[in-house]
């Protein structure tokens, strides 16, 4: 809750991250989605916004269903606010919807769940529309070995050993499940969890893709959670791949 | 057909036409799709390789369909030849299908339709993703006076007022079908005929938004037709929100 300010707005949003540091705003330098919104909305409003975001996606990362919110004490139209926020925010971040929501919400604290989708081609089929939101792996995979090693990774765990994060603040997450399947010549990797390490979604990725490539055995996950390292999971899969596709709330909340 | 070269490729092409002078090589200057395409081809095969495309699609224009072909004496796999092209293409070329065709098939002299398509965002979604084939109008159409507008277009007619072709040769061409609908907060014109002049799907859709915003009555449709002049029609809408959908043989002859 922002002191001395009582209404509070929540917005989901849509971005094509290609271009941008990032959502998280970094001081006054760096070119992110934050910082954009802020600006945005401050010029509009008459007034400094601070926007407090569910997902602090990567450079590059890219969103479906990035949910935010900011406080102020103007009443304002929900419709007409999300019209001009499309017509002054760049071309490649867009409103999808705007609702009030309690006072005390808070995008990312009260968040209970999240999906991250990963898209990986395989060089059969080139999207040539799409392909900023595709990692180009151009090389078969082994989805079903794949499946036994994402079996290993779900369930309430300690992501350490996922994570290059170097908060002190507990490394404990529960990875619901990790869907993989394939669709027109991509393979997809979407994870649900109740929340998600620094670059955790990306190592999982790497690993995953390593144990499809037939680099690494299956019971090498394991050992990433006994030990906690970082250096025995896989690579971080690019940016590019990645989208935020939504954000979960308790019933009632909010939007999701 | 090319003098010497006997056997006959033809190639089923997507791209995102945003950062490219169009589909038609202009001597050695110019960053064209089919320049692009001769250099790699070229290089793979290293021989001077002349592609013919069926719809030379402007600056800025996209294709989901364009088909193209050339002659070469070398036997090439088919499946091998479509995978190395996209792998050495840049990734807003690709190639869809390849195939072998008869010695005399030619792209554009044996096409007898095609279908492009118009996409115009109406400003109440944003589509971050897909942008660069959208034109962002932001205003509400009357589509259906659009739809009336466009029964005055359909047919065999001379379309010279609806182009900025300097050609003598003839104007005349049947336009079997405008398709107009709303999707996704978008309107979309899809032009199907057996040809079309230079410009003419930019101009007959900037003649029809300006019907759709009630900036133009349906009766001067009539009027461009009878004085076959160019400024008496619409705005040519911009390249952007067009794309090359689909090329049409007779049966037999090729793929589509």
């Amino acid at each position: 809750m922002k002191r001395g300010k009582f209404l509070n707005y929540q917005l989901i949003i849509q971005y094509d991250g290609s271009r941008y540091d990032g959502w998280q705003r970094q001081g006054n330098t760096g070119n992110t989605i934050q910082g954009k919104l802020e600006e945005v909305l401050g010029r509009m409003l008459g007034e400094k916004i601070e926007i407090q975001g569910a997902g602090r996606t990567d450079a590059g990362v890219h969103a479906l269903g990035q949910t935010a919110n900011f406080h102020s004490n103007q009443k304002l139209d929900t419709e007409i606010l999300k019209k001009e926020l499309n017509r002054y925010l760049p071309e490649d971040i867009g409103i999808v919807r705007v609702q009030k929501v309690g006072e005390r919400f808070h995008s990312r604290l009260n968040a209970v769940g999240k999906i991250y989708r990963y898209r990986i081609a395989l060089g059969t089929v080139k999207n040539v529309f799409e392909r900023k939101q595709i990692y180009l792996l151009n090389q078969e995979l082994n989805l079903e070995q794949m499946g036994k090693a994402a079996e290993k990774m779900t369930g309430k765990r300690d992501f350490k050993g996922f994570s290059t994060g170097k908060s002190k603040k507990s490394t404990l997450r529960t990875l619901k499940e990790i869907r993989i399947f394939e669709e027109n010549g991509e393979v997809v990797l979407e994870f649900e969890g109740d929340g998600f390490l620094y670059n955790m979604v990306r190592i999982l990725t790497g690993t995953l893709l390593e144990v499809g490539m037939g680099k690494r055995d299956i019971e090498s996950i394991s050992e990433i959670f006994e030990k906690k390292d970082r250096t025995l999971a896989g690579f971080t899969a690019p940016a590019r791949g990645l989208t935020l596709v939504k954000v979960f709330y308790p019933k009632g909340e909010s939007i999701s």
